[in-house]
């Protein structure tokens, strides 16, 4: 067995530890949030984990009304002339936690009075060490260079911390049933095997996720793009009709992220234009009437609520890029030109 | 003559009417923000405007010691959850000044005690009316759908507020000088018209830019996207190294933003990484010892300053995008798919 195919097989458990045993941690760090009451939140990330950040933008936006940027590490670490955070919760994002670039802003956030929080999957890390507060994701060793159990943990932590932060029991109750999700789209993504041959020749993709979603367009493109070294681009519906739409000929793979909730409509619209334009469209979504308009369609479960959907939809997507590199004969744990922890500066 | 070609060679003109009759306006709007005393910046845009936004992160971050978050509209619009930006400085961009969705931003903010700027081309549109300070960018009307001069148009207002902020003698001075700059690079960029040919068939490209020009890498990719038809991404070079990197093939081509100055160390080191994998470079750069690592390489003058160098680095980009759609026979003032104005939800 692949070491990508177990680590994608122990997120439901996984995410169940973090729920239950990381529960405490995230109400503490709640509540130094509430007593710090940030003007707005930064945060520092690079690769799969700035995909949680962008997560962490729409999930702390709505749900407790945070404006949050995500950092620009290089004005802390090449131009040396960092911003002014001294009224920011910096959360910084690494599986490793040795990301030294990401390090250096929760450094100087640290030194200028921010409050800062690390979520790492490793508590001895010069990050979980450096932040006032650690958030563990306990998922235990991720092996595989192309990262995912860490991906949806990350998440999940980032949702437990916007929970906390709210305090709202419907956002508790739906965070219990989330390893329950997890479990039945890991079973109803089976299927995505038998699809995964139709695109052996796929030269170039989109994916397209919008709000909520956004960060899923870009973790799946990272995953395809990481796994299968095919060229492919990650939108959101807005801004990919502000241009990019154009590149669409017949036959071009389009993965479009259909939660449901608010952004239905729009996404519908999207389908309807990228049909008619005789597109390849990889939908997955929670609504069986979108089947029509897609090619390949993966399913998600119906009753998942919108915010959380991004650890469930991320999903099929893994498994997608995982059979196709399979497809295509390549070695997937130990994809060339990729190494396990990338420090940039 | 091309549209777009007439407005590209107008960028000199463009820029200096603005530099001299936009100053008074720069230094009262950065009054209001010294007054303000903002706890971070938010920038709200679309399509090539979000690209002036990426430029704003770097600039009033570096120079003005400014976190820069980029809005998030759908959780105005589509949520209707809009965060808190009561302490922000609120900057919306957009060509036209009728993105309902960027409108909506700042209406929010506006409504929340925000600091409101908007940056358009039209004084008549919702958004010049809405912001409490409007920033007009006097570029004369853009028919080609592909923005050219609004772009350079944008970063140059940016330029002129962070300069305004830091009011520092030689930044004033450099700004002087960008007419002068960017006439010098269209002149250089002549020579890009003899090497489009060789790219008439490429199917798929990245392009790469870190600090300031991370905005340089967005923008170039778009028009070759937006003029050309062809799949494409940006990236900062950490981003890179952190998994895309595994897409390149020998003959894949990267394009290169190579401006000098802190950057230039970490620009060297990926070129030699992509020449030992047998990329093709093509490279946008200041500094003519870097031409043994491109196949193409494209000049901007040596003496720009790094935090101006955008506005020269996306001209042969710009003059490139042009060419390979005229090569590709396309219409390039009306290219397939696209409109001028883009309103989304």
């Amino acid at each position: 067995m692949l070491h990508i195919e177990r680590e994608i097989a122990e997120q439901p458990e996984i995410l169940r530890r973090l729920l239950s045993e990381g529960s405490h941690t995230a109400k503490n760090i709640a509540r130094a949030i509430r007593e710090f009451d940030p003007a707005f939140v930064c945060i520092a990330a690079r690769g799969t984990s700035d995909n949680a950040g962008r997560y962490a933008q729409y999930l702390m936006g709505i749900q407790a009304n945070l404006a949050v940027a995500l950092a620009t590490p290089s004005v802390h670490t090449l131009y040396e002339s960092p911003p002014n955070l001294s009224k920011a919760l910096v959360i910084g994002i690494s599986q490793s936690g040795q990301a030294a670039d990401v390090l250096r802003v929760l450094t100087d956030a640290r030194q200028q009075g921010a409050l800062t929080v690390s979520i790492t999957n490793n508590p001895e890390s010069p990050m979980a060490q450096d932040a006032a507060y650690h958030l563990d994701l306990m998922a235990g060793e991720e092996i595989s260079v192309a990262a995912t159990k860490t991906y949806t943990a990350q998440l999940t932590a980032v949702a437990m911390l916007g929970a906390a932060l709210v305090n709202r029991a419907e956002l508790d109750d739906s965070l219990m049933h989330l390893p329950e999700f997890i479990a039945q789209t890991l079973e109803t993504s089976g299927a995505v095997r038998e699809r995964t041959e139709r695109y052996r020749y796929m030269e170039r993709f989109a994916v397209i996720g919008r709000g909520y979603n956004y960060c899923t367009a870009f973790e799946i493109s990272l995953k395809i793009k990481e796994l299968c070294y095919i060229i492919g681009e990650e939108y959101s519906e807005a801004d990919f009709r502000h241009g990019p739409i154009a590149v669409i000929r017949p036959g071009f793979p389009v993965i479009v992220i259909a939660p449901g909730g608010k952004t239905q409509a729009l996404v519908i619209d999207l389908l309807q234009k990228l049909n008619a334009q005789d597109a390849e469209c990889i939908v997955i979504g929670s609504d069986e009437t979108l089947q029509p308009y897609a090619q390949t369609f993966m399913r998600i479960p119906a009753d998942i609520p919108e915010w959380l959907s991004p650890i469930a939809a991320v999903i099929p997507g893994q498994i997608f890029a995982m059979q196709l590199a399979q497809v295509k004969g390549y070695d997937i744990d130990q994809p060339r030109g990729l190494h396990k922890v990338t420090i940039t500066e």
